[in-house]
């Protein structure tokens, strides 16, 4: 039972569009990720998704509308919801998700992280 | 689906020891309250408990150790583990638990908020 610093947790990587799993409770993970350019649009399933902005400013593109979450603020995406996160700079999130939620959703492609990184 | 600013849900409110619902999701709470002074010791049987510093340092107490949590820490209390929360000074986290949380776990108390508002 360790307590986790995110920004010394967020100085551990570089890569983008890449989630480290930084806790587990109830089934659901928290992630750490750093955002860079444009994802794909994708949707989960089953899974809803809380999006936290720790640093910069995420861009949510829905299919009728775009959200920007800046810094200290957070945003659910509901499951069976479109939606494509784009970063024009470099953006620090942080995720609460299950832990069955695949980064891509319903898709598979070259974003596709099959396995996550405990950092 | 909108997103949610945390200083200004903060700003909702000034009472200590009363957590407000700010996000819901795969029946999780996302949680803001507000503390100052000892709470009470108790547990949770059945849900891990997640505690996020946004302002101030909160003083994490076990039976075999005390953890101090800091502004941008946060800290994970397993089901079935006894701890109280200490804020010496007031202090602002956010908590992300089953919706099935009661905020004193096994005990009833003065303490004990059965109702928990949605901000």
């Amino acid at each position: 039972m360790e307590k986790i610093n995110l920004q010394e947790k967020l100085s551990l990587f570089q890569e983008h569009w890449s989630p480290k799993i930084v806790g587990e409770l109830n089934g659901q993970h928290v992630k750490l990720a750093k955002l860079k350019g444009e994802f794909i649009w994708h949707h989960h399933e089953l899974e809803d998704e809380l999006f936290w902005v720790l640093k910069g400013t995420l861009k949510m593109e829905f299919r009728d509308k775009t959200v920007l979450i800046h810094e200290n603020e957070f945003l659910i995406v509901p499951r069976g919801v479109e939606h494509r996160p784009v970063a024009e700079e470099e953006v620090s999130v942080l995720l609460f998700e299950p832990a069955s939620t695949l980064n891509t959703g319903n898709t598979q492609n070259e974003f596709t992280k099959d396995h996550l990184d405990r950092i």
